[in-house]
């Protein structure tokens, strides 16, 4: 097997260490080659141990669930990732970051995060005994900042918006020394959310479409690399077509709105540093992108919570999305839409 | 296959309908006779649907999953089963129930719970359409009473103890002719439980001891039956020792103490309904009762809590049980500790 970084933008290559950019700048992502997909027994995310690119010894011993999914109609699927241990998709990149970070004998790091990741990684951190500083928005909601202090994050306050949060984050690892373990860019991360795609396969093969929230993509990235290295190992012969649902006022991949949903703040980052990777994404896979803005946002919200599904207002821009989709004409066949965090409150 | 209610006290067998309890009093199991242990590929509660009383036209679209199973030693594993879609492992028996209640045709039903249970029922019942009327204390936990509130349940507030809202919402039942769905009572509850057992066994094997919070001891009785099927399918040639986890001043199976355990809301019920069958259970598995007082309660759960587990105080009497269990010399082998409620709040 080759075990390797591939950066996406000059196609460099470096070991697999825990590294975040190439050093043009580019981002990069793991890559080896597999011959044939074989899922393990576990009945947990171990289930596809051998395809993420760490030791099984270095794994976090809070592991991931296989998470259900509710057909709501003939064509209509919805994947319940928040049903995770923290909350959110994210328990499944940093499970694999964590056990990367461990294999590197990093007892510290710093995140970013408007708050899922930032809980995510200090969670785990708390556990594994990893030291975690989490950057964020004097904006964030109080019920996320009250979960962060309960996992003894160190927590750093920014003035202004997500993206300054981000380049503090950077200038203070710079300044420290302490390793930036950002979602945004690290590979790792994205071998975690690949099992998304595993899952989806496993549950009910490929459905047409595939709608998830996008703000900096670590879930829509890691649903098309696993579902391309499914296509890869000849184990399937097409893609589903991915559906990046942005934030209006937030939009990378979709026009950029004058409007500004302010209830998906999850996916609230206007320049996330995987666009490029985005675009491939959507190209290869024949997707689009949709944006949706916060009357259409409630009302997925309300409709998802009338149905039992307790998710934070990020997830419900999904459904939002695939409404507009369908009305405007856009879907032909059957749709899964990722519900990618938990509610905070009720 | 015979498909059949039976009395665990006289032995009178009843169709499979929506019955609670025998013309003699007793309690009611639900009793098939299956050939083998063949779970199916689903990756979600279905995996067992063969082995569920139900009709799957009937099941409800929020479909509980396989939750995962956290190894924390040597000899310690930790069930996440607070990781369903209303929080706690009651989805599995209100899944069940629902769908037996929508196959006879009923649109509104009686619940008295002290919290789980009746959001569990109350949120399925709002997603397919059935009224829930729900009795509990005034002593409930106010975050679970906005939360009920947030599903639609009608709430019957009574003044006094568990049992007294217990008898009060049978009451109403039989003045309104309204059914009551209790899962104290209803064998079908204990059909979506039993999931759990098949899970442990899947996951991994049969653990020497689990540990499981007990009041009215729908969990606890649950995985006794599933682990008896199995054993009578010839799956299984031993079963694990079940082991009954209570709060102080609430025990019904252990001696009763004089302090009283305020923590542990989820289980304080004096005396609960299937008592007998719990008994029998403890003898059929050469398992044991141990209570456990607020201080100990409070121990496992602040661990829990450090290591990223998010669960309510309830759950955390299991690890105090265990704990307390090993240093009487209780304990000779591996255990698995079912974790039954997630955290309300932070």
């Amino acid at each position: 097997m080759i075990l390797m970084l591939i950066c996406s933008k000059c196609g460099r290559k470096f070991e697999e260490k825990f590294i975040l950019r190439c050093t043009c700048g580019g981002t990069l992502l793991v890559k080896r080659k597999y011959d044939s997909f074989a899922p393990r027994k576990f009945l947990d995310i171990r289930r596809y141990i051998d395809y993420l690119p760490v030791d099984e010894k270095f794994l976090p011993s809070l592991t991931p669930g296989i998470t259900p999914i509710s057909k709501i109609s003939d064509e209509v699927y919805l994947k319940l990732d928040y049903l995770q241990p923290t909350g959110s998709f994210k328990d499944r990149g940093t499970y694999v970051t964590v056990a990367k970070i461990k294999e590197e004998g990093i007892d510290e790091v710093v995140i970013d995060s408007s708050g899922n990741a930032g809980l995510s990684l200090a969670t785990y951190g708390m556990a594994e005994g990893i030291k975690v500083h989490v950057f964020l928005s004097y904006n964030a909601k109080p019920e996320k900042i009250a979960r962060l202090n309960s996992v003894n994050a160190r927590l750093h306050f920014v003035e202004g918006d997500r993206m300054r949060v981000h380049e503090e984050a950077v200038k203070f690892s710079e300044r420290t020394g302490i390793p930036y373990a950002s979602h945004w860019l690290n590979p790792y991360f994205l071998e975690g959310t690949k099992t998304i795609a595993f899952e989806i396969y496993e549950q009910i093969g490929i459905p047409r479409y595939i709608f998830v929230p996008v703000g900096s993509g670590t879930a829509f990235l890691g649903i098309w690399k696993g579902f391309k290295e499914l296509l890869e190992m000849g184990e399937i012969n097409k893609m589903p077509s991915l559906v990046a649902v942005q934030a209006e006022g937030y939009e990378s991949l979709c026009k950029r709105s004058k409007s500004v949903n302010k209830l998906a703040d999850g996916i609230a980052i206007p320049n996330p540093p995987r666009i490029e990777e985005m675009k491939v994404a959507l190209r290869e896979t024949s997707g689009f992108c949709i944006s949706v803005g916060e009357e259409e946002t409630l009302a997925g919200y309300h409709w998802l919570r009338r149905n039992g599904f307790f998710i934070e207002e990020t997830s419900a821009t999904a459904l939002a999305g695939y409404w507009k989709a369908r009305e405007k004409g856009l879907v032909k066949g059957s749709s899964l839409l990722l519900l990618t965090g938990s509610a905070k409150s009720f």
